[in-house]
This record gives C-alpha cells, structure tokens and sequence, in this order.
C-alpha cells in the first residue's frame, strides 16, 4: 500500500496530495485540464472563496499556513446594506475572529507547488480521466491534445475531480450505489467591483458585503488587488430572475432599483454583467464513497451549494479526518476507508443542509429586525459565556465541531431562540441579566 | 409530425406503441432484448403484477379488456398469515372490487400484439440504444448480435426504456437535469410455489397473500396455472436479512420459525429460494422528463417500489393523461409534452411516496390490531357513504383521482382516523352511528 492516485488536482486533490506525500506515500496525479500556473488564470468556475478554521487545519496539515496567510484577507463579519443603501455591520464571531477572503487560483497555485515542489509529487497534466476499474484498481486516462491512451494502477485511488465526476461516474454503474444531483431553482453571475480610480477599495476592505433582497442577493468579497468579485445569485425564471431583467427592465435600471449604492459606485456595470457566463448551483449526494480501494472526497463525493463557504472547507476537513484515520490505524488500509466514508457521511449531509439553510438566512433574514436582535443576543451570550453558547455559525466556521452535532446543537438552540424572541417586551430588555439566565437555564434543562 | 420513434417494447412502450398508432401516428419501437414471445419467458424481473383501475383505464384505451381479462386473476382482498399460520381477510375495496394478478411476460406479449398485428406498428428487437441526439431528434441503436449500428431520426421520441433508461441517461448529460437514484436496503427475492399434487391451488385463489414481520414480509399472487408467485421482501444486511439468513439458520429453518403455514406446503424450498436471484428495488427521480422533442415517462422517469402495486398503473396512467392531452390539443405538439411533464410529475412524485409508506404499512402494521380496527371502520363508513369518504387505498387503486391528490385526503382522513383511534372504547362502539356521524363531520369542517 505505497502507491497513492489522485485523479484531479483542484484544492482537495493537491491538499490530498502533499499530506499523502508527506506521511511516505508514491503520489501522482492527473489532472483533465493544463496546469494553471504557466498560463492566466481562466475567468471560469471562481466564487471567492472564504477559508473558515476546518480549512486552516487542514492548511496547517501541510504546513502552508504562513504561505496562505500571505494571500488571505479577513473579512470580521458582514456589511448588510439594505434598499436604501443604509449598511449595518454585523460580526461572525468572537473580537479577531474572522473568515478569509482568497483567490481559489492562489491558493490552488500554493497547495499546487507544495505538493509538487517541496513533496515529490508528479502532477501530470492535460490528461483527462476516462474510467476506473475498482476491481483492479486501474484509471485510464487520454491526454486532451495527442489523444494518447495510459493506465496507471495504484494501491489506492483518490477521486478528487470534482461535482462532475468521472470516478464517481464510474461508480454509478456498480451496484446498489445511491446517487443525486440537484440544480437548485437559483443560478449566478459574478461582477467585477474595481478598484477606484485612485487605486483604494471601493468598499470596506475586511468585511464580506451581502445586499439581500429576499429571494435574491449579491455579494462582494475582497481580493489583493483591491478590487471586489461580486456574485448575484438569483433564480433562473420567476419575477425577478435572470430571465426577468435581462428580457424586463435591464440590467442597469434593476441594478439602480434594488442595489443603488452598488450601482453608484459600480463602473461599466452592463458591460461586465455580460462579460460573466450564468453558472448552475448543484448539490451532490451519493453512497457509498468506496469502491474497493478506490474513495471519492471532496465535491465528487458532497458537493454543495457555497451559502455557508462551506465548500473546500468541508474538502479540506475530509483531508484532515482521513488524515486522522490514517494514523489511527497506522497506515493499515483495510478498515481505513470504510471507517472515513461511515465516519464522514453524515457530516457531509449535515453540511448541505446548513448551506442550503444559510442560503435562505443570508437572502431572507439577515435583513429582518427579529433576526438581527436574535444574532446580537446570541453574540452576547457567546462573548459572556464561550464555553456555554456558541452560536450555529460559529460552530461551524470558527471549531472543528462535527457539522452534524452543529446541526443538532443549533436546532436545540434555535428552539430556545424561539421562546425567547417571543416574549413581548424583548427588544427592551434583550441584553439583561434575565434573559442571559433564562437562555442559560433553557440549555440546561 | 407524424413519425414516432419509442425506445423500450416493455409494457409502457408497447401500450404507448398501440395508442399513438390508433391516433394515426406512423410508430417505430425498438427493442433491446429479442422478442420475448418467440422464446420461453425469462425469469428476469417478475414480481407479479396487480391491474388496478389505472391500468384498466388504458388498457380499454387500446381495446384490450376482454382480452386481457382472461388471463388475470381478480384479488379481492389480502389474507393476511400471522406468525402462528392464522388467516385474516381484509378486503380491498367494496364488494365486487378487486386488484388483478397478471402475468408480467403474458400481458406484454398481448400488448406487443396489438401494436405490431392490428395497429401497424413496427417493433424492431434486439437493438440496444446507445445514444439520443435531443437536439436533432435522432436516436443511435446497436444491433446487440451483429454490431451494426443504426439511426432513427424521428418527429418526437419516447424513452420507455425502464429504471436504467438509456434516453434518460442521456438527458442527464444536459444542463440542470435534476437526477436521484435511491436504492432502498430491501431486496426481493422470488419463490414459486406450485399447485398441489392433485393439481390445485395450495392457497385461496382469489386473494393477495401477506406474511407480515415487522422488517420484513412474504406475499404470494396466484398464477393461472395453479401455482403462486412469491415474493421475500427483506433488507440486504442486519437482522434478520438476507445475508443473516443464508449464513445463519439457513433458509429451511428461517422460514419454519418465521412463516410455519408457509412452509408446510412448499416443496424444495431450499432448492427454490437458490434458484431465484437476489435482486434490488430501486426509486427513480428526475426531471425534467422532456428535452425539446424527447420525452421519458413509465419506469424510465419515476420508477418506484412496489408496494402499492402502481408501478405498471402508474406508468399505464401516463399514456392515458398524454392520450387526453393529444385530443385537448388536437395533436398540435408545441405545448403538449411540457403541459404532460408539468401535469404529471407531483402525481408521479406522490405515488413514489405512497409507494414507500405502503411497504411500511404491509410489513408492520397490516398485523396491528389498531391498524385493523381502523380499516374495519373505514370500510364501513365507504360503503355507507361511498360518495363521502373513499379510504386512500380505494382512491389510488379503484379511482382515476390523481396520485398527489389522494396523497392529501389521505393525510386529511388520517387525522381525523387518529382523533377516532384515540377514543378510549372505540373498539366497542367502532360500529355506531355516534361514530360515523363524527368521522363524517370532522371531514365537513
């Protein structure tokens, strides 16, 4: 059990990669398209990406944290900025916590070069995966330009190619294996927010912007050269949808009507609406994720919608269980991806839940009154009494707390929000002893 | 538009096949395997099939009652076997109401008829599909002996192709194609049991028989020449299961512990239970089920479980909702196949549901004596006032209501049936007009 394959080098293949390497195992990869550091980066598939605490450890790991913290911003919470412009800031977590703006292309680069450079790993490029033979641990793969057909065999097989899947692909065809793809009804188009003219930031740097508007929203997350990628997410039909303003009012009237402040400071705006394609949201799920010694991580295996930016996190994080596993059992691979697949799967759900929740929380709720006291009295709690109350989302983005106990947690939570959020006279006395005793107690009883 | 081109001779295809011909429409089917009645039956997929009043509906749509009533056999209720061999009957519906059993192989044989000596219509076997060019409207066969490949480019194309279908497998390939495969942890396994020795039928002839276990079940659908079709619904692991069985106890003294009466009169059990596969149950969600002038319906875009007895039904239903549409809209095709889709799929949604629930109310409450004490009411408040109140498994199996409506008074009825259950001597006055006057006006308010 030395040779190691990894077929796709995004970040949870090349993360995987270096880790493998650097615990003693022969890693290659292959990767479908060319490598992106020899050529400008393609505008492509490139949410922002927030790296949160599980993706950090997984970062540590591998010892890039330094080399990451180079590139990453902190953004302390969220600037909502309602129809009439006005922003309420509104903190993720404890003072100094933070989640991290990055270019998904940096970072890919970085995780990329540790594992190729500094850990022997060959990373072969152009070659797209074909098939695999779980019995025989076999992938084939054909290189994109000469067509040219390899077999490569391994000890183990890791598919890291993401929500479209070949490994997986090839999975769907053996037996009794369950699969599911779901578009949500929502689809994106991202923008480029500029720096100004006289090279500063056009928003507040370290903070993630949110316009919600019910059943839509746009974002905007810093980058390094002081501009903002911004993201509209919307419903493909419907009023309003993609269809809707691009064939109604337009796209620069709509944008002048429900996000005035962004159109005001937003340059070209048509123009580079146009110049984003329209994306799909997907959420994949299936079991099981191994197939003889052959295991599926990462998007192949749980892909999710990006509300809780939760995505690579949640890939990382699958790195760093396996990587627990590993030594757990001291490299013996017979119950190691079958205990990671048990292990995994229910945080995995657990995950694609909460995003989908968090979508409809970021769009809906965070420009609701009741919802914003609610937070406040949660952060309260959370700064008096860490230990005893830490709110769902810092659960998630700010511990390493199994995002199925997060979610149970935050369900018994949201319960005694309820009550509490009920009682008349609570915008009044929402930061009283009273209350604190009352949500205290509740969470003991 | 006037070419049709359906991929899959199976019953929908063969039904479909004889309907669109009657209507005028020049109609090729393909077929993959050889044709069925030129050989002896395979012992392939064949869980008996129960006609209800669905399938019935379509089939006079086709001209074939007499014709296929003379080889079905009415059920007009279950027997059900308790674990000491005692015998409950429980009638499905009011007098004279019966589900039919029918042999799966037999009524496509008449169907394929039909289609192929009275209607004109030219089934092509032993072409397997490979691919379909939505766009274009062409479909890609491979004769499954001879290699060759063919093209059939037509107006429209139906995929009946069944739970693996090709066509769908193709749609999946575009973009936003909604996708689930669930494979429940049941398997079936079939059994025969034969006539008696004086050539007669070992069990009640006209009824479906149910030993019901809690985890598990037997039933047995009787066949025309004497013998029953069983079947062993059971999960793959745990316990009991299929795999605790065959390497625990063993088959023979499973089944003398668990179903006495059943065992008595089967002979060779052991070397019967072995000579059937293990085979899997599968549900199929997706949508959408039509790409320009492509349409999937039957088992190829909502195969279910077949604990209602509504999968053939279902499928039967599909044909006879588009027969209605075509007439509605005259045969003029550009809103047909998206109003079918839209109209049909929260039906098709809601027997897959009523599907699973029904497993769970076979196997573990059809033995419950609340449960009895329930539909004993029920029944008699539909045969007093059958204008009033139609149990739910009347409205799916002896009515044309749709699926997702009978799902709904279903939820209705049964909130009011646990109001009714919970009264304390309920099971002394079950009868009474006080009884019937409150179950009737809680459906009023």
């Amino acid at each position: 059990m030395k040779d190691v394959l990894i077929v796709g080098a995004g970040l949870v293949g090349s993360l995987l990669a270096a880790n493998l390497s650097q615990k003693g195992y022969r890693v290659k990869v292959y990767e479908r398209r060319p490598d992106m550091r020899k050529q400008s980066m393609s505008a492509g598939k490139s949410i922002n990406l927030a790296l949160s605490e599980r993706g950090w450890k997984a970062i540590d790991m591998v010892g890039l944290r330094e080399r990451v913290q180079s590139v990453a911003i902190p953004m302390y919470g969220r600037k909502i900025h309602d129809i009439k412009g006005e922003v309420t800031f509104q903190a993720y977590g404890l003072e100094g916590q933070a989640i991290y703006s990055v270019s998904r292309g940096e970072l890919n680069a970085v995780l990329m070069d540790r594992a190729e450079k500094d850990l022997d790993v060959q990373i072969h490029f152009g070659w797209k995966c074909i098939s695999v033979d779980f019995e025989r641990s076999v992938a084939h793969f054909e290189h994109s330009e000469t067509g040219e057909q390899r077999e490569e065999v391994a000890d183990l097989i890791f598919g890291t190619d993401g929500a479209f899947s070949q490994v997986r692909a090839d999975m769907q065809k053996t037996p009794r294996f369950n699969y599911q793809q779901e578009f949500i009804p929502h689809g994106y188009r991202e923008l480029l927010l500029p720096p100004s003219d006289t090279g500063e930031y056009r928003l507040e740097k370290n903070a993630l912007h949110i316009w919600p508007r019910g059943g839509y929203m746009l974002i905007a997350l810093p980058n390094l050269d002081k501009s903002f990628t911004c993201t509209l997410f919307m419903p493909y039909e419907g009023e309003p949808s993609f269809s809707s303003i691009e064939n109604g009012e337009g796209v620069d009237a709509f944008f002048k009507r429900v996000f005035p402040d962004f159109h005001a400071i937003m340059p070209g705006l048509e123009a580079d609406y146009h110049a984003h394609p329209l994306s799909d949201l997907v959420i994949i799920r299936c079991y099981p994720w191994v197939r003889h010694r052959t295991c599926i991580l990462g998007d192949a295996s749980h892909a999710i919608v990006p509300f809780y930016g939760q995505g690579m996190n949640s890939g990382f994080e699958d790195c760093s269980v396996l990587n627990t596993l590993i030594d757990a059992h001291d490299n013996q691979w017979d119950g190691i991806l079958d205990e990671f697949q048990k292990t995994r799967k229910p945080d995995a759900d657990a995950i694609a839940e909460l995003a989908m929740r968090n979508y409809i929380e970021m769009r809906d709720l965070v420009g609701d009154e009741r919802f914003l006291l609610q937070k406040k009295i949660e952060a309260r709690i959370h700064e008096r009494h860490p230990d005893k109350w830490m709110p769902l989302y810092s659960q998630v983005t700010f511990s390493h707390r199994r995002y199925s106990e997060a979610l149970r947690e935050g369900q018994e939570q949201d319960k005694i929000m309820d009550e509490i959020m009920d009682m008349p006279d609570i915008a009044q006395r929402w930061d009283s002893l009273e209350i604190e005793t009352k949500i205290l107690s509740a969470k003991n009883r």
